[in-house]
């Protein structure tokens, strides 16, 4: 028996994090494919050997041959592509994704997709603050969170393969969550961590500040190099929640603000001794 | 000449800032004497040769031979020990601190001093989410600035006294501004990046979120372990700027929020290029 069988494997979109997919993948044995419109992508990955073969247009019978897809693209552009393309997808074929948010397009996916295959998303919590699949580098996955996000329609085994896929890709910790659990988490620890750090960047012209900043503010803003349609469409995608998350915070830094202004110091060591106390149970993991 | 005056140091306040100057200054050949209400503090940094001589109180004889004094003590202990004991202080005596916040704190202090002795305040803005001087390095120097904060009754003399200290010191950035840029700057670069992490930290019970959280999360909220009594002092100190700064800061996500709510897919995207195109700037330094 072998360890890892050989089957082909489809990835759409060669970014960042396409590219760490097929790094990790193609070293354990796979046939790695990847389709995606840049041309430099494309030519990258070949002469880097990250894949086996590479298109910059659809090769139908590339994914005619395809025992499983992995969709590394914008939510949008999905959608559409799989409406176009799944005419040629081999039957019992398994489909994964690592878009960012959930609720608004695994419903739409699921419900548009032939009866023969099957759709289970996917998020891997990994990233860099760089773009493209010449700053791929799977070893993003080590300390990451990876979350299989089932819906009804899935099938046990599909649940199974893909928590097996984040397991081969080397991540730290497998999890499931409902679409909308995963949507509302992700509202607070990414995209609303986003949020204030773009306008922790853009509320006053501190650009003179730079001779003065400290690490808090490095760490604070680090994510404020952001890919700004990347993430307005996730940010779109995900309004409600998002919202509900800004306004937990803003409401919250508004108490702290009062607290400040009435002079109300225990008030505000209260709030410090319960982030500290909080906050020392993320260092133990 | 020797390179460097075999002058008589005392560092009053003995934690992680007065440890870390006091193992940095030693090991350039001063003689270091210090105090600390606490006997570990004192008795640790005996036993590990951080510094000549410790004491657990005042010593009379300690104060009169130094050359220099080093206050690395929260703002208004300081003030009162000035108060106290500087008919102690050896004509010509340097003083410098370590506090971080200046306006409310350097000119009471310079308005009390005897005239033959100086203070000039400085900022070193190097920190760890920890305390105490068992956890002082002063390899947190490096990278870190130094700011020299005069007001018009400090000599040349001082003032330069002071930033050479820094640079002994092993600061990679030494700078000068007044007691008012200083704290409006500080209440920005590092004040308002406190209270975010904090509200961040405390505005939902997100405990169970630590399986979920990826880097960005982490980033934001490594701050958010504080430090209370210290931190509340030096927010009421410096109330004003910081009331300001958190205002600028709570306008420019409402109206961030208000974008999201209003599908201003543009407005967001504006924003986020804005952000990080100022990022980038910090990320060359």
């Amino acid at each position: 028996m072998e360890w890892i069988s050989k089957k082909s494997i489809l990835i759409v979109g060669l970014g960042l994090m396409g590219g760490s997919y097929a790094r990790a993948l193609r070293r354990l044995g796979f046939h790695i494919v990847a389709m995606d419109t840049n041309e430099d992508s494309i030519q990258y990955a070949m002469e880097q050997g990250l894949v086996d073969q590479g298109y910059t247009q659809v090769e139908p019978d590339a994914v005619r041959n395809a025992d499983a897809i992995i969709f590394a693209l914008y939510p949008g552009v999905f959608r559409e592509w799989v409406r176009e393309y799944q005419h040629l997808f081999k039957p019992g074929l398994m489909m994964t994704d690592v878009t960012g948010v959930k609720s608004g397009i695994v419903y739409e996916i699921q419900g548009l997709l032939r009866p023969d295959v099957e759709f289970i998303a996917a998020h891997p919590m990994a990233g860099r603050e760089v773009y493209g699949v010449r700053n791929s580098d799977d070893r993003i996955f080590r300390d990451a969170n990876y979350i299989v996000v089932p819906t009804s329609r899935n099938t046990p085994e599909a649940i199974e393969w893909c928590k097996s896929l984040g397991r081969l890709l080397g991540f730290r910790r497998i999890s499931e969550l409902s679409p909308e659990a995963h949507d509302e988490m992700i509202g607070f620890v990414s995209q609303l961590t986003h949020c204030i750090a773009v306008s922790l960047m853009t509320c006053s012209n501190n650009t003179h500040l730079v001779d003065y900043t400290g690490d808090s503010f490095r760490d604070l803003t680090r994510i404020a190099r952001i890919n700004d349609a990347m993430w307005s469409e996730l940010f779109m995608m995900n309004r409600e929640p998002l919202l509900r998350q800004m306004d937990l915070f803003l409401d919250e830094m508004a108490g702290f603000r009062k607290m400040l202004a009435d002079g109300d110091v225990e008030g505000m060591r209260e709030k410090m001794r319960l982030s500290t106390q909080r906050r020392a149970l993320f260092d133990k993991k």
